[in-house]
């Protein structure tokens, strides 16, 4: 029976591993979705507030990478209501996780208007003091339509 | 003493950590640089022998998240021997670390003949089998020149 009860042991260790990485899935798309509302009613403090002290961020209009909460803060109060987006599609996320740290990705696709803006997202999550937090935000267009 | 030996031992226990940290951020950009010479020369296989089989991706030029390593390889075999760049700058790498997972991230300048491509660049790194692994790349164009 040796070989069983260690296939059983294996499939139980393997179900709980899974049963966890889909629970911080969900959890983390939660996250992102309630601070993504937010932000399309023009209101940053929703990712703000789950950002950490040393959050790193990219995104199209940056000369370089921000480094620190301080900067994404400064960055993010400049637009402070100047957002709305009526409609958004969060395409396709998904979550690699380990136990204190994961990362989402998906495609987004914005409605303002009649203006349609298409994003690629990677959010990189750490868990601090037991809270998910992002410590790096990179956005970038989805196939720029560019100059040259 | 004892206040004495709690910071005694607080200090030992930080600075093992950012020990561990200081040198898993070195192994890290050692990894992507050796991967990335060798892109510059037009060989992709640097970065595929260090992707996971779950490696998701991101690059100006894709409609959508490209899922898997399948899927790379096809995208990166497409264009072996396409790429020629004369020299590279990987500008302030930063690496944020538990103990199986680093996030780095870095600006990059390429330059190609007369050509200089600025990138923001987002690398996740997760251990498989005691090696890290890119389970996520992210590349997008620096303040890209918009038609619009």
């Amino acid at each position: 029976m040796k070989p069983l009860i260690f296939i059983l042991l294996v499939m139980t260790f393997n179900s709980a591993y899974s049963q966890e990485s889909d629970s911080i899935s969900q959890v983390i798309i939660k996250i992102e979705k309630s601070a993504l509302e937010r932000w399309n009613k023009g209101d940053p403090s929703g990712f703000l507030e789950i950002s950490a002290k040393d959050v790193v961020y990219f995104d199209p209009f940056t000369e370089q990478r921000l480094d620190g909460l301080d900067k994404l803060a400064n960055l993010y109060n400049s637009i402070r209501g100047q957002i709305k987006v009526d409609k958004y599609d969060m395409i396709n996320p998904n979550v690699q996780s380990v136990k204190n740290m994961a990362v989402l990705t998906y495609n987004l696709i914005s409605v303002s208007g009649d203006s349609i803006h298409k994003w690629n997202c990677t959010e990189v999550y750490r868990i601090d003091h037991k809270k998910w937090k992002i410590i790096q935000t990179h956005w970038s267009l989805t196939k720029p339509e560019m100059k040259n």
